[in-house]
């Protein structure tokens, strides 16, 4: 039980997600903490900023103010220091760590070197009998890129609000999984959590309490904080279904069908208002959300609002001739004002199962996995999150989907190659009903490090067995770092089962013993 | 479900835990969170670290950067800046916000002080609709002072490691509760986590990996950020019994009767050596804990260890007759090698029922709360945290110890008046079979918050009807500043039942209609 080494292959083998190509050594070299620099040779805000981060992060141990005179250490290379954070944005690096203990990055843009100093921080390792910080196993040579583009985890704040703080560890730790997009579900039926600088009322009447809302300074402060951390913030409003809370302050453009307290309400396709008052609000948030996509939900629509007589009446003058096409017309008019904002729109997968939403449009899949290949054949662009029954998916609030199920799940089944560029990566989505600050982190990770490794790595890497103990490793950092993390292994959100490592399967090691993970 | 406030009454009657005294009017003033300042009378480094903290939580909402031109704010007067953090340190203190929005704290020392500003910080109110910060319900007139001098919470960090930031974080949520113990159960069986400067070795061959270990620096940066909340830390280093992971590297100070792999260890008595090693080792941490007191276990002792002939033959010489002699002798011993080093022994209650320490030691009961009184009637200080068969105690591994369950047990039950005094309070018992990083504050909080206010308010306050709503708005506080508080209500590690404000139960105000919390 007692002292078992975490980790004995070179620990370039250990990284999660694993890197595409790396080579290894077997050299030892101290490094000291007092005098590591990290230079840049031409610099960003945003590099400057993971410096400081990331040196605390090397040297967890280390108390020592910031060193004056500074030694040779980490020098990084980004060829483009004005490319931005957009979807598809490189973020491939190259990462030598020489025989002298000094490091080279290379990379592109800022966004490849932010991954390569969280690969690197993996791999400084920390003796507690000399006290001394190393990197073994040198040289090491790593070529690493992200497999996909779109590599995120929903949370959902209208169902239950994360407060600020939460949300921005929750950043944190989605960076040392090296995702890259926050999909913010912001608003539900529940509740109504954004400041809106033309509608007020909408938090005002809309949010759960006097507590739970987010400032414009608040959501201002996370984008900029995702950035840093080479994190696109993508905001979903969802409509025209799952939106009850916009209702209590604005039941004029609500169907008529739904305008009771206890029905879930649908915005009102037969009133030009409803759009007018859409577009007005969603231009103030474009202003908040400088990401070049917008979520517009469309998931679940309780049609059977719009049967009603006004909207029965204005279907026939419009000629449709069903709640579909109906839909059609909403998503078609989202679509719409979204692309008037400069932004491209997300929907879920409603809009393309009932709908035809323009050729441009990003579609999420929910439902089952094979709605995929029907998805990209028609020509759009897909995100896999199917939920697998709860079970064989990536709907975090699946406990039963344990990290095992999650990582042999496959975003290119059946997708033809031609076709495989337009699916741009997945999501893990924790949805909030019964999630909120208390167990955000410790619900989603580390199940959702097995679909980081998925839209990261190689699609070799396909073995559970081969990914286990450096999924044990990956959640003893993520612990030493403050992250919440459940066990590796059973349920969704389990307890640890009893005493034991931070690997919860300690083996003892006699002497001489190989260790178990080898 | 929409917009309930979450409380209506002036926010002084909001506070937890409850003051002794407090007198509200019926003002409400706007304050400026640029201009707004905190200044000392006479400061002290804790005092300028809180004043920093408190910044940020009285005002979460504003990004702007430390103000320039400071206007009126807050005043703090403390009597005696160079008071110690000891057992009975003065903590009490008087608040007064005055109709101009300004606020006075007097204090006998820093640490009432920093309970003042928790206090204070639990009055400021945010509006969402304006974006301003205000104190309502003033003038407000406080007095307030702790019923118990020792308020703690012990976390268990052999059973599984507690990383610093985990620990770190664990502090905040504490001084927010205003208690002001860690005990820190530092060393189990399964593991030895905490660096020895004499003895490397312990660790090395007693923790659980090359990841879970405190180095010196870390423990001693644990201890500062402590003291700055106002927290004493008391390490526990329990023996003769759960310290087999001692055993690893010292197997010569061990009973004979218990060295194989498979038994739990316990140390030799029978062993000068073994008293010379204990003594040794304390003192290297005696450096590192500075506090007056010192847990020396002693509970569940595996005294069959003993009966082997070596021991057997030594009783005979000793003049012991059983187990119970030998264990009395051990507890003596190292009681004298305590007061040796400075330091008063705590002693889990075994070493009352079934030994006689010094009359100075200080019994934790932790069996039945009725051998409180025996304990005081013996003359001891006693520390109540009964685990109530883990329903009706304060073990918060017993996850059917409700808060309220917790909330209604007092420790002075069956005390007579002049034996009160040696009740010098209580602890929450977080032991680790079951909690790592992962659930630690999920599995704490709010449950301890109820043992919080036993252990600060006046005995009156009693109802759990009457602190439901304050502790609700207490654990919205919580998550808003990132603790991972659990739902009020049910069983301990609940999630969350379903959508829902912090709240949990919210419930629709009617126009005009008052607050379910009134």
């Amino acid at each position: 039980m007692f002292q078992a080494l975490l980790w004995q292959l070179p620990l370039a083998a250990a990284l999660w997600p694993k890197p595409h190509i790396y080579t290894t050594g077997s050299t030892t070299v101290v490094v000291n903490p007092s005098t590591y620099s990290f230079q840049a040779v031409a610099t960003t805000p945003e590099l400057e900023d993971a410096f400081v981060r990331y040196r605390s992060l090397f040297f967890p141990h280390s108390t020592s103010p910031a060193p004056q005179a500074l030694d040779a250490g980490l020098v990084v290379d980004i060829f483009d220091t004005k490319a931005d954070l957009i979807l598809g944005a490189d973020e491939s690096y190259t990462l030598d760590i020489n025989l002298d203990g000094t490091s080279v990055v290379a990379a592109k843009t800022v966004w490849g070197a932010l991954r390569a100093l969280e690969s690197l921080s993996q791999l400084v390792d920390f003796n507690f009998s000399t006290g001394q910080y190393s990197f073994s196993g040198i040289p090491v040579h790593i070529e690493d890129a992200p497999r996909f583009p779109h590599r995120g985890i929903l949370i959902d704040s209208g169902r239950h609000f994360e407060s600020v703080p939460q949300v921005k560890a929750f950043l944190d730790s989605m960076a040392y999984a090296k995702m890259n997009v926050l999909h913010w579900h912001l608003t539900e039926d529940e509740s109504f959590p954004i400041a809106s600088r033309s509608f007020p009322e909408l938090p005002q009447k809309g949010a759960y309490s006097d507590f739970e809302q987010y400032t414009w300074e608040d959501i201002a402060e996370v984008v900029k904080y995702a950035r840093m951390r080479g994190i696109r913030v993508i905001p979903e409003f969802d409509m025209p279904g799952h939106s009850t809370s916009w209702r209590n302050s604005h039941p004029e453009i609500f169907a008529e069908g739904c305008l009771s307290q206890s029905s879930r309400g649908a915005f009102d396709p037969a009133n030009n208002q409803t759009f007018s008052f859409l577009e007005a609000a969603l231009k103030d948030w474009s202003a908040l959300f400088p990401d070049g996509f917008l979520h517009l939900g469309s998931d679940e629509v309780p049609a059977s609002c719009w049967n009603n007589t006004k909207d029965l009446a204005w279907m026939k003058t419009m000629g449709f001739s069903n709640s579909s096409d109906v839909f059609n017309y909403f998503v078609n008019q989202m679509a719409g004002i979204s692309q008037k904002l400069g932004r491209q729109t997300i929907f879920w997968d409603e809009a393309f199962l009932s709908a035809k939403p323009p050729q441009d449009a990003v579609i999420q899949n929910w439902h089952d996995a094979s709605l995929m290949q029907k998805i990209v054949d028609a020509g759009y662009r897909a995100i896999y999150s199917s939920n697998g029954g709860y079970t064989n998916g990536w709907y975090l609030d699946g406990l039963k989907a344990t990290w095992e199920n999650m990582y042999v799940l496959e975003p290119l089944t059946n997708i033809s190659s031609d076709k495989a560029h337009l699916v741009i990566g997945g999501e893990g989505c924790m949805w909030g009903e019964t999630v909120d600050p208390s167990d955000l982190e410790f619900t989603v990770w580390p199940r959702a490090a097995a679909i980081a490794e998925r839209l990261w790595s190689d699609p070799s890497a396909n073995s559970t067995a081969e990914a286990e103990p450096r999924l044990q490793r990956f959640r003893c950092q993520l612990l030493a770092r403050g992250v919440h993390s459940g066990v590796v292994g059973g349920q969704g959100r389990d307890a640890p089962p009893g005493p034991g490592s931070c690997v919860q399967k300690p083996k003892v090691l006699a002497q001489g013993e190989q260790s178990v993970f080898i």
